[in-house]
């Protein structure tokens, strides 16, 4: 199958298996088990705004890849996308980055106010366990490569995951870069979310000490290039094709690596970087060209 | 052992536990695997601030009354109190309750600003989880009631527990209180998190369903009457007995049971509820005395 159409069939499966654990709600005071109707759409708002779903299509194609049960993957790939949505609603709210637009609509505290965008990022994160640990109960057979999986997902998403990475971040604005702390940032903030589909689908689908390396080294060559590119494209991009404002790192004083060592030097990175991840999956053969391709895809995103 | 003793026991295991899970960092950017300092500083500061430790402890007591072992329930019984934690840092801010005052001391945005406030709930939340997960692997031989605690927990701490309770009460603020609403309210926002260590231990220590029934009917009257009396001491009470600011419910116009029944009727409610709750633990005889004695402290709360 060609890569496109096989990205496209994995993101199908993401949003039915999304609409499936957070359906819309109705009342205001709902029946034992479901969640309130205000609580369901400002989730839904945000989860179902039509992203790329990169991180859950990553762990259903390392599942496939080492031949694991994709039907128990589906509930982790749709939780670490619940995870990375909180994410940006608290990342958007005003105490942080204070942005109106996220992938070309209104940021989530912009339509439902700050409380109710709080909350809906609390329920998202809480969610993702939530469903992660019922999964795991349901495929019993598999019980500890479930539970290991939604323990890399929640080492990588946490305070020495991704939100260590967001912590150092904030607390850098303003200051002048530095390659170690930006470094960390990048590792942390970007790269451990996209390491963690990998990390989750290596457990799930009973991978080798081998490949678990190989995968790690791969997210995170990735995740950096990804945020380095990110980078970029606030500088160089369009607002119109980004779907929210750019030059905005400049204006919030972030480390970059643009602002560190220069536009060429950070492309120059940049690629080194992808050429690098895409050495990492050499031990995987033939069965990585989708992970091969994926990656040739994203590292054409930069300008 | 008497009951203030026992609770003091527990009390203090629990200390330990969170600053052994949760210690001082003391880098900006850590080594891998640790919290960046100024991360686990916003966390301690108010995670360590001298709360009474309910949820724990009755996670402990009932895992000591089913004769469960006490080394694998004290993780869960602090992940609960993160959880418990990270509610109140998110419910302080600006866009929620916006109080500058919590356990007699100045809120956690108020000491750290909003962006850390929201990150340190966030690394609570997701912390307790990975927690409750590695702890989990630790005691293998038991990971299936490991796993249904930890989802108990889930449930009761997420969209249909007691997120679902705060969303309610935030959609409510300013509307005439009705029972229904006011009953949903009370379950969800504070019930639940009284039951959830109920039924962790119960899942621990491998409670009959009729040892769980009767748990979660315990809880249910217990955390209703736990807020009665919240709200009868924000009308009653003093600022410098609680910790916090009194007569916070008028100015926001939450619904509260003594503005839909008045002062004396809440009590009434109250008190029965209480009653409620300790004959609930019938079925564990002489074995419930730290529960009823609990019951009988917590009811002695309100004026």
């Amino acid at each position: 199958m060609e890569y496109i159409e096989q990205y496209q069939r994995y993101a199908a499966l993401i949003e039915a298996t999304l609409n499936t654990i957070l359906p819309e709600g109705k009342m205001l005071c709902p029946p034992e088990g479901e969640m309130p109707g205000k609580l369901s759409e400002a989730m839904r708002y945000s989860l179902l705004a039509g992203g790329k779903r990169v991180r859950p299509v990553l762990l259903l194609a390392v599942c496939d890849m080492l031949k694991g049960n994709i039907e128990e993957a589906l509930v982790p790939a749709a939780a670490l996308e619940m995870i990375h949505t909180y994410s940006l609603i608290h990342d958007d709210l005003p105490g942080m980055d204070n942005d109106d637009y996220r992938r070309g609509r209104l940021t989530n505290h912009k339509v439902f106010g700050e409380g109710f965008a709080i909350l809906a990022g609390d329920g998202l994160l809480n969610y993702a366990y939530e469903c992660m640990l019922s999964n795991a109960l349901r495929f019993k057979d598999h019980l500890e490569g479930h539970i290991r999986a939604a323990e890399a997902v929640a080492k990588r998403a946490g305070v020495s995951g991704m939100i260590a990475g967001q912590c150092v971040d904030l607390l850098s604005e303003h200051h002048d870069p530095d390659a170690d702390t930006l470094f960390y940032i990048h590792t942390h903030k970007t790269a451990d979310l996209l390491t963690a589909p990998l990390m989750a689908a290596s457990y799930i689908a009973g991978a080798t000490e081998q490949q678990r390396t190989a995968l790690e080294r791969f997210g995170a060559c990735v995740g950096v290039a990804f945020q380095i590119d990110d980078d970029l494209l606030d500088v160089e991009g369009n607002a119109g094709e980004m779907g929210k404002a750019t030059g905005m790192d400049a204006q919030h004083g972030k480390m970059t690596w643009p602002a560190l060592v220069g536009i060429e030097a950070a492309k120059a990175r940049s690629n080194l970087l992808w050429q690098q991840a895409k050495e990492a999956l050499d031990c995987f053969g033939e069965d990585a060209r989708f992970l091969q391709a994926f990656a040739d895809a994203l590292a054409k995103r930069k300008k």
